[in-house]
């Protein structure tokens, strides 16, 4: 397509594209954004090196004007967008590409590479975090990841959303994240005795002593750690935690916990791990159970029960004319022009709704407001508390107008964010839906395209 | 864990690890092998270097003993396994890794990311492959995939799994696959009318054009196709194929068929995307649908509905000894010992059972073999047709000694081992069950290692 806009002459007729998606995942109604950073960091550094232009070359597919174009790569992209860490909401613009078609165009599969799993994963995890009442989440999901950067990916965003640390070591040394793991069953079996097992460990990291406790039994396994966390106190260590990776964990965790308080071991924390997700949380808390640190692997990493973010790149403008792509699905016909974003805040400074309007108007205006999936449903807006406009300017014409934070900004952004979006729309069972809606001068525009395509069909050739 | 191994004296203790999975995925039976040759070879080459020690010293859990002992590492396991593209099923070693307990246990994590989505992907491109009938099918799942590499780990299990390219051009450069796509709503957008949107394209690629007919209306998206396929055949050029992106496939596909038949483009295929897997392969195909060519993104490349194999790796020999891992979920009770992994044909050259035996066996006996999940389930074999050895001397004491095929040969075993497993076992629904066994031998040796564990229980300390 980008050798074809450039031998037509369309290179750099000027176009505007929308990143958003049309579905918050795991039925949600909300996501955490991230992964916006990265990509405007790498797009602003993006080249075409000699053995990637030769590479193309053998595909025989491209005109040598193209190829030089990719040679001679220069960044003209103005982009603006959401903060990682935001919360974001379906159908509105995640952010705005705007630039020559040529380039636009280009960038749109990494892009959404960079958007769709790193916000989807620190979702999941931001899920997960809320349902445990902002206890400490470790990401334990390396072993199931695509590929070791895969891991680092998923390790990054799953920070993101609210975890405190990973197992993965080389997210630790790239990324400076917090390591940290326990021992896996092996190291228990390699002993003679769990008993053992326990004292060696206890001995080796006195100051940081997880004892997993289920590798034959678990009671068996939690008085055998019991024994060593009262060797430790008697050393003046203490036994910081035993491990829980099977059975039934809410009466486990109980029953666990009853044996170390009766042992005047009450400060030791108990970890859970198995299969965990937000469901599983909530599910060992409404039983009682008293867990204190999860580990989350598999659920996490892969995002288990709804592993795809549906992010998509759409034309919204070209040569200054907006446009629409129509579809007999109503979620996907597309919401045309250049826009502004603004979110409402009440009088408690929650998030009440989000309200895409045309770029070229300054303020939100205090009117009609529509749903862009159907105009039957609208509201109008009055008196709103707070107002504050989105999409931010992050690139002009190739060149980074902002400071890019990394994960650490966008965890901050998250946990301030989240104060910010009413319970009701994080409840893991029917959660209240966000409006996220079109001004009426943009509904107009929208409905005006419509007409005109519908009108102009049998002659569209 | 590895750091208390040298402290204890114990890393140079000798053990044995199976690599194996549980379940199959995606309600099947069967899981195309892969992963294995990449993990062997970067093992091999594996080597810490000196901003790793350091990192790894910051965090001030590690002895310098340890440290030092990374900083020399060097490669001693011997490794046997399977070959990749081989058809695979649960509770059978996959791969066997012996020599220091040190080793064995620091590339575990590493081995199973290598191992388990590889072989996850390469699995589900298998189910659409043979639900296609071995139609060509295209990995388009980039945008969807954890990060650019997880995209490169995609497309390439995709092809061992059977299909024929990839959307992904860095795979291309980067792995030889093939790369083909075609173009996206926003090129038809980009134009004044999709006619001139279609014959701009002809022009540019009227040696390789495939239309994308469902920006506004497939049927009338359709007609000006037609009329540039014409216009193609007046140059002496074809047009290569039309691609419906939504609408029902299996109506759309007929219709436009007869469409394109009608205007004697008789040799145009027909492309279909959109959300597509094996189960909407097989609908589409009981519809009498008429694709000839699949592009597969999201569904694929996430493998949507199961988006993690849940490969372990445990200790079942140590220091010359067999060793067990007991659980109360009798799945979870691990196959103690070093072992054989035999594969029976039957006359029509189908496998029909796999066989662990203990690894000092010569040859696999005549005998009762058992479900290792459930005695009772058990069977006697009798004349085999053909006995197969699957674990493979890759590496011994760390030296690669045999030739480590990339993604083209495990396609080509793929291919081939794919035709001794019955269609039976292939089907989505219901598949017929794969018998995977253990020895007369092993089973007497694991019931006395569970017994053995039970009556020590109380006095386990």
């Amino acid at each position: 397509m980008a050798n074809g806009y450039l031998l037509k002459g369309m290179a750099d007729k000027h176009a505007v594209f929308d990143l958003f998606f049309r579905q918050a995942p795991f039925k949600g109604v909300y996501a955490v954004c991230y992964g916006l950073n990265k990509a405007i960091k790498n797009i602003s550094q993006m080249q075409y090196k000699e053995d990637d232009i030769e590479y193309l070359r053998e595909q025989k597919l491209f005109s040598e004007a193209f190829l030089e174009y990719l040679a001679n790569w220069k960044c003209e992209l103005t982009i603006r967008c959401l903060e990682d860490g935001r919360i974001i909401f379906p159908y509105e613009p995640i952010m705005e590409v705007e630039g020559p078609l040529i380039q636009c165009q280009l960038i749109e599969t990494y892009l959404l590479n960079c958007f769709n799993f790193p916000t989807l994963c620190a979702t999941k995890a931001n899920r997960m975090w809320l349902t445990s009442g902002k206890q400490p989440i470790l990401e334990f999901g390396l072993r199931r990841a695509q590929g070791p950067n895969g891991g680092l990916t998923a390790s990054e965003a799953a920070m993101v959303g609210g975890c405190v640390g990973t197992s993965n070591v080389l997210a630790g040394k790239m990324q400076g994240i917090r390591v940290s793991g326990t021992q896996a069953h092996s190291w228990v079996m390699a002993f003679n005795s769990e008993l053992k097992a326990f004292r060696a460990y206890a001995e080796l990291y006195p100051d940081n002593c997880i004892l997993l406790i289920d590798t034959y039994d678990i009671i068996e396994g939690c008085k055998n750690a019991i024994i060593v966390g009262k060797e430790l106190q008697q050393k003046g260590k203490k036994l910081d935690g035993v491990r829980i990776d099977s059975g039934d964990l809410a009466y486990f965790s109980r029953k666990v916990r009853e044996l170390l308080d009766d042992a005047g071991l009450t400060e030791t924390k108990i970890v859970a791990s198995n299969d965990i997700d937000e469901y599983v949380i909530a599910e060992i808390k409404r039983n009682h159970g008293v867990v204190d640190l999860w580990g989350i692997g598999t659920k996490l990493a892969t995002c288990y029960d709804d592993p795809a973010l549906g992010g998509v790149y759409k034309l919204v403008e070209f040569e200054g004319k907006p446009r629409l792509k129509i579809s007999s699905n109503v979620e996907k016909t597309t919401i045309p022009s250049k826009k502004k974003l603004f979110r409402i805040y009440d009088k408690d400074d929650y998030m009440t709704g989000d309200i895409m309007e045309l770029h070229d108007k300054e303020h939100l205006e205090e009117d009609f407001v529509y749903d862009p999936l159907n105009p039957l449903r609208f509201y109008k807006i009055k008196n709103p508390h707070r107002v504050e406009q989105l999409l931010e300017l992050k690139m002009e014409k190739g060149k980074i107008i902002k400071k890019l934070g990394g994960w650490r900004e966008a965890q901050k952004t998250m946990e301030q964010d989240i104060t910010h979006l009413s319970e009701a729309s994080t409840r893991l069972l029917n959660p209240q839906k966000y409006k996220v809606s079109i001004s009426k001068s943009l509904h107009a525009l929208r409905t005006r395209l419509i007409e005109e395509y519908i009108g102009n069909k049998n002659n569209n050739k």
